[in-house]
């Protein structure tokens, strides 16, 4: 059986240094809750003004999300190392939407991940956004 | 701004190439309901016998997780390039089980991304399992 206490170092990331992570980085995974149960997504993003801005299509994704809070993470993984954050917050259907923050998300190049049609723009406005780094020796 | 249509072609993989998926693979993201908004944690994990191994420390992730509908995810995406598997699943705290299943999975090599004390187990036990693969040609 394996050690069950792993020796290293754990880091709390500023909220700078996530969204310079957020910034520099196009997959995440979007969990939403439909009925009380959370569903996973991997999405392409592109961060605008505090804005993860997600191209989709009408479906499942897009109406558990709209105007519901929401997480986002990503994350970047090997043996003996990884940093993550994740993203609390609340997505909208910014396709029409008019204020500023949704003109400039729109305007990011948003990658879909899956061939078809991706018509409609989330945009998830962040509630908290935290992150950690780590370094481990297993013992 | 980007197309709004993407080519290529998308396959839903059946779910024994998913169950092979989730053996071969061993980082995997968490979603669990808090309050009723979704929470992601990056996790470590091993396939056993149709159950996902977690190790985990008392927390917020395992107190949110145990006798509770939770999502687990894993995915491989590249430039034009993915595939994602997707278990919906209940998961409980098998540290202590003694049912065959628990006992097999709690044999498994599970090696924690994080450093300090990873004490529980927590075991996914699938609802549904389902995943797809896709190739984009973006337009």
């Amino acid at each position: 059986m394996s050690a069950q206490q792993t020796e290293g170092s754990l880091e709390i990331l500023t909220e700078s240094e996530c969204i310079h992570l957020l910034a520099t980085h196009h997959l995440g995974r979007l969990a939403v809750v439909v009925e009380d149960r959370p569903l996973i997504f991997p999405v392409n993003y592109a961060l605008g003004d505090r804005v993860v801005a997600i191209r989709t299509a009408d479906g499942t994704k897009l109406a558990a999300a709209r105007n519901a809070h929401v997480a986002f993470e990503i994350d970047d993984v090997e043996v003996g190392r990884g940093w993550s954050v994740l993203v609390q917050g609340v997505a909208y259907d910014i396709t029409e939407a008019v204020d500023r923050q949704s003109e400039l998300a729109r305007r990011l190049r948003v990658e879909p991940l899956a061939p078809g049609s991706h018509e409609r723009w989330l945009g998830v406005h962040p509630v908290a956004i935290t992150g950690r780094r780590f370094l481990t020796t297993s013992t």
